[in-house]
């Protein structure tokens, strides 16, 4: 019986995801500058020519590991695609200006210009990203040599001196640790390290163990809730900062985990993941009025004082599904199985777009279409594409095995 | 028949104004540490002590206008408020670590220190209104002055070099005239200026003149529509940036200007203010389905990128009101004050909280609430007790000259 739900699912999913990719290769290419469009309005239509390095990055990556990992994407035009993401990040995306050779911009004109810097990482994550897995399918020595040079600069930013990133240190400023930074350092790591020879894993390994240290300090309130910033030393900060929750996020850390404690056989790891960054924030995430996840909640239950708090993303929803999914392919735990259908009803009948393709962002508490682009600053070629390739390769290995 | 309207009209806002005066006295003073708590949940509890100096410099300002202006307010717990905060400004409010010593952070701790500054003009444009109009009732001249010499530095910043404000310049970026900047400089020149010696008043002339000219380079598209960001000679900006529509602000410039052309008895501007400022970002902004002013609008009708954009917002109402009454007293065109009419019931029929006091400030395009809380971040003592001050002066003027 659940084999046959599975079938259907991964049927499903897998036209999704034809949906998803012929839907960013028929709009978001720009032939005359490189690079890609990501404002792109519910018709398909380009609503603004800025380029966001973000989801520049995040697109070569995206595109680089469908070429490489599934068959049926083994197509020159993705390549192409890839390609002409890579050189235009390559040309553009460092900040010319700045003193430090690796700072990348947030934004850039169409042509390559830079327009905004963030005072963050971000941007040179997905940089990051993109250059290793594009070192991949190309072969591309250099492009990895550049990547892990980004890479060293990165971690010098984050445990050494953040001062390079500009932002000046203030005497009420209390040193935070905010769940993004050692998240997207350990997807870095899984990324940079994932077949490559001893060397190179050897080299990460004790970062890789210290995100996943700074994540579980996450845990917080006797393990009853995960908080999105906490102290240095791992208390909690006080007022609205220090109360914030940000479900998807905890997911999104959930599955991280499991696929690292999955790599090291780590079970307890395995079950602390599933217990506080899995069931945990779906439990507190969870709008038990009109389904769906929040996108921010309060611990203390005061109202967040984000305007959006109460509006249902894509990517929570994404990030969900990939962190069911994997938990209960890792344990096989009926009650898994469950959640993910949960979260897959609410979202394949709410988020997909049945008549122009790919899906909405941004819906009310209720349900209602609030935003109706499919590709804007934060959304790209990235979420929808790497939730529907995760599970149906999940789905793969269920299945096949089952077979 | 319309003055009995309007004198019923003149006593629920006054019960209002003295509703929410009470509100924050009764919850905001802190006590320990000087300046005001402005995160304030719905029942009056503070739920976050950070101190964000927009509010401060807003509150002290709001204080010792209703002290100075009106009589039911001249009491000695509302100077002792606006002291303690103007002390708590003076004390705290500049960034030390800065370079120029005018520059004032965003955000402080409980007891004063810098949490977060931002490169932009505003704290220091709340700061001046404070210490001006805190001038103007403790007859301190040494605040009159600071407030000035502040406003050197303002005027620099935005007129000759905003490097000081510590954003780098970028290649991509094109040199913009967001609305807020030449709106600011105005209410600060009108402020500066009102009531004082001609030397002072022929200081700022030529600036207010300035200001009036760049907030019409907003209008655009053929006298259509009001667009928040222009470039700076003028032209409309490629992209989301140029065709964004910020009504409240629009109606919030249009009473400024109402202001202006009445000191200056210009006809020609009180009709451009009224036609492009007031009826029009009306006209475009007000929900047809749900009523309500949306917060923000793509003038091609395009999906704002902006995830609050269909929301309600208690400022832009507010402003509404009052440029409406404003438009209204000064040329007694009746469609006007149906206009005001209209917003009046929507306003008060949605925002006030008849249990708790004071106002929602956030709800969903169909009027629900969404975010309880009295006070946050951007939401203090201002935009509320600011219109409903200037409408009752408007009504008893309207009403007085009538009896």
């Amino acid at each position: 019986m659940s084999v046959v739900k599975l079938e259907e699912c991964r049927q499903h999913i897998r036209a999704q995801l034809d949906n998803v990719v012929d839907f960013w290769l028929k709009h978001s290419l720009d032939a005359v500058h490189g690079g890609f469009f990501t404002c792109i309005g519910r018709d398909g239509k380009v609503y603004d020519e800025l380029k966001y390095v973000w989801l520049q990055g995040r697109q070569v990556w995206m595109y680089c590991r469908l070429y490489r990992t599934m068959d049926r994407f083994r197509r020159p035009e993705i390549l192409a695609a890839a390609k002409a993401g890579g050189a235009f990040l390559r040309k553009f995306a460092r900040v010319s200006s700045s003193s430090c050779q690796w700072k990348c911009a947030f934004c850039l004109t169409r042509d390559g210009k830079a327009i905004k810097v963030q005072r963050t990482i971000f941007s040179e994550c997905f940089y990051i990203l993109a250059m290793d897995e594009l070192s991949r399918v190309t072969g591309d020595k250099d492009m990895q040599i550049e990547a892990e040079q980004m890479m060293e600069q990165l971690i010098y930013w984050v445990q050494v001196d953040p001062s390079g990133l500009g932002r000046p240190q203030l005497p009420g400023e209390a040193p935070t640790n905010s769940m993004a930074i050692p998240m997207m350092l350990l997807c870095l790591v899984q990324q940079l390290t994932e077949g490559r020879e001893q060397e190179v894993v050897q080299k990460y390994r004790e970062l890789g163990s210290w995100c996943v240290q700074q994540i579980l300090h996450h845990i917080q309130r006797a393990g009853t809730a995960i908080l999105e910033n906490v102290s240095v030393d791992g208390a909690e900060l006080p007022g609205c900062l220090g109360r914030l929750q940000n479900p998807g996020h905890a997911l999104e850390a959930g599955w991280f985990l499991l696929q690292y404690s999955a790599e090291r056989a780590d079970e307890e790891l395995q079950r602390t993941a599933i217990d506080k960054f899995v069931e945990l924030p779906h439990q507190c995430g969870w709008d038990k009025e009109h389904g769906g996840l929040f996108y921010f909640l309060d611990v203390d239950g005061h109202c967040p004082t984000q305007l959006e708090w109460s509006m249902k993303l894509w990517w929570p929803h994404c990030e969900a599904l990939i962190a069911f999914l994997m938990a209960y392919s890792q344990t096989k735990k009926p009650e898994l199985l469950e959640r993910f259908f949960q979260v897959y009803e609410y979202t394949f009948s709410h988020f997909p777009d049945a008549e122009s393709g790919e899906w909405f962002g941004y819906l009310t508490q209720e349900g209602k279409v609030a935003l109706d682009f499919k590709g804007g600053p934060f959304k790209g070629f990235f979420h929808v594409p790497r939730c529907l390739y995760m599970c149906e390769r999940i789905l793969d290995d269920l299945l096949d095995k089952k077979d």
